[in-house]
């Protein structure tokens, strides 16, 4: 199930990966009435989700029509076999997971200081390492740019996540996943093996 | 751009790109007129995007309501940073990706043959080392499981597809770039390098 009460552990966990998840999707609503869909790089700053894009873009032609968006951001870590749980059915196959979802209306940002703002935090997540000047709405070739493109705002109303690692598998169970997965060892594994521990409720306590 | 005419070769490049990404995000609308987006596992079989299930979840609500639907499947390579073409400012800052959308009516399959076909095409795009024996109505345990599990089918009336590689690079910065990527050398940028040459429009002709 997708929650939405979330502990002080829990919130720092959620923002940690909408730091490290480098892209997400943002469904909005045509006025026509179909939904429309679009797959975006984004940064969580100061409880908020910002994206870009062009002024004169499809995103900011619908946004202006209907500012209710939903937003998700997900990460799939191991893909789990049907024979780790079940020697003959294909039913058990299954995915691990993180996901998290926001709701909320969006707001289209024309403030030169929030957008100098919310573009060093995108630098901050996806450059890292620097190499550029300081975004700063006085540097004249900025403030050009800064101008020129659109900053989107999403307004969070509500905000779920799911992190889905097993939880629900008993011990046994359990530790006999965890030894597959370390017997498999593909990119992931490892990473999936730390969460399960992680997310799991009786280590939780 | 986003493009909708493609060649035979961009058909089966775009049906291995579908094949390769194990999961995408489908955006339905609610009753209310607020956008959904739900991220799963996909199988792109015989022209239709396959999708699971629970009977009694939220996106079977959803399309009970409105079967109008958006699915989309994006996988981001290399992202690009910005002193890799400009010395100061951050805005050339970029990524390169895969992405393919589609637009139908998505309709509820209760027909077992049809349900086995498209669990078997999940089955050997997810697990394709096998490991399970084989989906067949006629087995009494897959019989039951798949009355059990909801399979839905997005009927594709509109594909379009956006494979962004630097194409509209000169043929100075496409050499520039990619002598920085084969530098820097992180997981994704020797394939970005293979489709950044592939892409060319200059070695496409």
């Amino acid at each position: 199930m997708r929650r939405k009460e979330f502990s002080i552990q829990e919130q720092q966990e959620i923002r940690e990966f909408l730091q490290e998840v480098s892209y997400g999707h943002l469904a909005m609503t045509g006025e026509d009435g179909w939904p429309h869909i679009v797959a975006l790089n984004f940064v969580y700053h100061e409880g908020h989700f910002y994206f870009h894009g062009s002024k004169i873009g499809e995103k900011i032609r619908l946004l202006n029509s209907d500012t209710r968006v939903t937003f998700n951001a997900t990460k799939e870590y191991s893909i789990i076999p049907s024979y780790f749980s079940d020697p003959t059915l294909a039913c058990p196959a299954t995915a691990f997971f993180k996901s998290v979802l926001a709701r909320g209306h969006a707001v289209i940002v024309d403030d030169l200081d929030e957008k100098a703002s919310a573009f060093t935090a995108f630098m901050q997540k996806l450059q890292p390492e620097g190499g550029y000047d300081p975004i700063d709405p006085a540097n004249d070739e900025y403030r050009k740019n800064l101008l020129g493109v659109a900053l989107i705002r999403l307004d969070v109303e509500d905000l779920t996540a799911k992190f889905k690692f097993g939880q629900n598998l008993t011990e046994n169970r359990r530790e006999s996943l965890i030894g597959k997965l370390n017997d498999r060892n593909e990119p992931l594994d490892a990473e999936t093996i730390e969460l399960m521990k992680k997310y799991c409720p009786a280590h939780r306590e």
